[in-house]
């Protein structure tokens, strides 16, 4: 959304639940305080009970969605074409960026100001940090982003918190355990500034050469969150509520070594599970390659398709507040 | 779908027509009795009638389709597409399969399991046999088979003979014949499997090098089905009810003059056709490419186009049925 | 739409406005006379008056539209796709049509003739000249011709008109310039023609190696429509009511000074609109690669972001005409 607006989208919302978000753009996580959270959850939780009851309903009828994905992400581009559909409304489909006018040199904001004569809300996902901003500032319409580069994905960090709020039915109190590449995974950095609103308590578990960012620990250090890094999950995991696995990937590593040394104290099997609380919430962004052995899927801990589940009853929130139907 | 059921899904229904499909997948021809096919070509019928009648209608509003296809097939994703809107639900097209994903390394049974949290039937196209079968297995939604390498697409023989029922009014009694490429494709295969459950006679016309496999033919035997091998159309046209032409590929040749000698036989033109019964059906699979001519399209005995529209029909069928509102 | 009907769908259709239109094809802005136009420009506006009340509505529920992109164009389909579920209809997207049955060699009458049993309504973009009509020939279905190489657009075209008349109010009396590559350009060739219909002025403005093809002056000859051709906009801009700009490509020149020079004196800036009227409709058919400074885009006069909006209703007008909904 562009100008003319009263105040910025970037802020936080503070109690002005009644309108919370319409019209605005959703384009970090950093854009909401608590108090936004439970609201999202709360209409989350709606969407929810909706889907379960009757499958759909109409409450976006007649309104379109342009899902503009600059890379191809079948998963998240689905999700939302599933929350609009569920919502009554319907998508313009555009993933052949590559292909068309929009690699022929146009701009961004050409892009999206073209599309908004058409549609009512714009998903965007672009290979460039700050893509999903430039956007917002030049578009009418709200602009989300479903990931920019290696900056943001806001939606997905709400998922996967949304993800423990149902599981475990809180967040405060928690430990939260953190596994794999935390370098690179934006993943798992926006899921602990999120993290950071509550009283939680953050594990990182990974090795030395992909641990968690400094400048993020520091962050989680000025909100006073109690954090410990670890090299090896065992000693961390009995005293977990949430363990979030994400993947090791080969390429990351200078020392195919170490690679091999730790890839395979990095894959979650039943054996150690075993070791885990009765009800810790097992999560991982997908897709997955070897981090959890298959026969994992049957424990009842194992919440990563439910995880799948709740992103879209938080992509049908998001959609329906911006569009001022929550 | 997987576990957790009274009964496989791959067995037959027998009587019990008023559950019949649903929460069952599609995977297979084998997976039918005689009695299922009338029932799904009543469906089917009900669903032409409905079509001319009104167009659309809102059978499956709020019900989601995820068409997921690993090797583009425009005219059958159409089909299913189109199926699924004039029942008025909604479709989440997933085609680009290669580049997402999925090609990053997921396994089949994880991005099933994962589009099911957002559709409720997946159509799944696949270039690996038996693929259909592995993601019913996982997925807790029904799969609808569109085809797995060369293996079962269990649709189009379902359409083709729902085509030779409408066309022809009955199929018990009947003279069929095949011609073209009997050697590899799998639609003669499968159609043949399903026209052994009714009285009818076969001819089969191929080349020798592209004969109808013997293991097939040996099925008929078992089932007491007549049926003759022949070299040239000629020979059973004048008596034959039904004319199934499918490609003849140039590249399955070894010797370039067989080829050229029998393609012109198997080209299909007006001055064949005057010596085929006034009533014949005259089918193709599509897309033809020179093995019926052009001229032969305004023939009232050309089916091939409606063939297409009755695909759209028997697909609205399936789906109504395994989704549980036939 | 192809044989069977008592009048051709490309003579004008004189004063038969109540069924105008039902079942034809719109395939050429020859096809339409005067009263054509007003008749669709009353439509486009009905559409555009109630997008903006109510956003969509349910005129063409139950109806599907096949859009056979040949070629990719993300902003005409996605147009036609929004105007389709603007009016509560349903999209069958085929955009891949490289790597489907269709490049398989089947011919393009078999892909219209399989797709209309589908589909209520085929849209066509092909890069080769003449392939909308040739699609009409066979189809039963109307076809809506999505520009056909450097043969026509005519849905682009209308917009473009529907532009000039719903920014300035009138045709008659305007002088209008069209400034850039005029030699190459479909979109001011297809203009120009529907514009001789009008009692216009015409500025033709570009670079020798580019001017306006002879054997269209030839026809605003015959019409009697005055026209001058120049190579500087400054000649014509105080006295322009429109202003056309379109893309000058550099692989144009043969000379890269000439290319040099005359570029610069083709973009549009906010100095140079300061000696162009204040009511002036500045218009571009987008994608802009810098012929238009983006410091103009929030001058009242920039039209080009509304440009696309007109194309939305102009395009739910022929959809629901053809379809006779109107």
């Amino acid at each position: 959304m562009a100008a003319n607006r009263t105040q910025s989208p970037h802020l936080p919302l503070g109690d002005r639940r009644d309108t919370a978000f319409y019209g605005q753009d959703i384009l970090e996580v950093a854009q909401f305080r608590r108090a936004d959270l439970s609201y999202i959850f709360g209409v989350a939780r709606e969407m929810r009970e909706m889907v379960e009851r009757i499958g759909s309903f109409d409450l976006l009828k007649g309104k379109i969605l342009a899902s503009l994905f600059y890379e191809p992400s079948t998963r998240t581009a689905s999700s939302f074409t599933a929350a609009m559909e569920r919502l009554g409304g319907s998508v313009i489909p555009i993933s052949e960026v590559r292909y068309s006018s929009v690699s022929k040199g146009e701009s961004l904001p050409d892009t999206v100001r073209s599309l908004e004569c058409y549609a009512d809300v714009i998903v965007l996902r672009h290979p460039e940090v700050g893509a999903a901003k430039l956007a917002a500032r030049y578009a009418r319409k709200p602009i989300i982003n479903a990931g920019d580069g290696i900056g943001e994905h806001p939606t997905q960090a709400l998922l996967d918190l949304f993800t423990i709020v149902e599981e475990s039915g809180r967040v405060d109190g928690l430990t939260i355990t953190l596994l794999g590449d935390l370098k690179n995974g934006r993943t798992v950095h926006s899921l602990a500034r999120l993290l950071s609103m509550y009283d939680v308590k953050l594990n990182f578990v990974s090795p030395e050469s992909l641990a968690f960012p400094d400048k993020i620990l520091a962050e989680l250090d000025e909100r006073g969150i109690p954090w410990e890094a670890h090299r090896e999950l065992e000693e961390v995991l009995p005293r977990s509520d949430v363990l979030y696995v994400t993947r090791v990937q080969k390429e990351r590593f200078d020392d195919p070594d170490h690679y091999a040394r730790v890839k395979d104290a990095y894959v979650i099997t039943p054996e150690i599970l075993a070791r885990a609380r009765p009800q810790m919430v097992l999560m991982h962004p997908l897709p997955r390659v070897g981090e959890i052995s298959m026969e994992v899927d049957t424990d009842p801990r194992a919440a990563y398709f439910r995880q799948m589940e709740y992103g879209m009853y938080v992509r049908m929130a998001l959609l329906a507040m911006v569009l001022g139907k929550a």
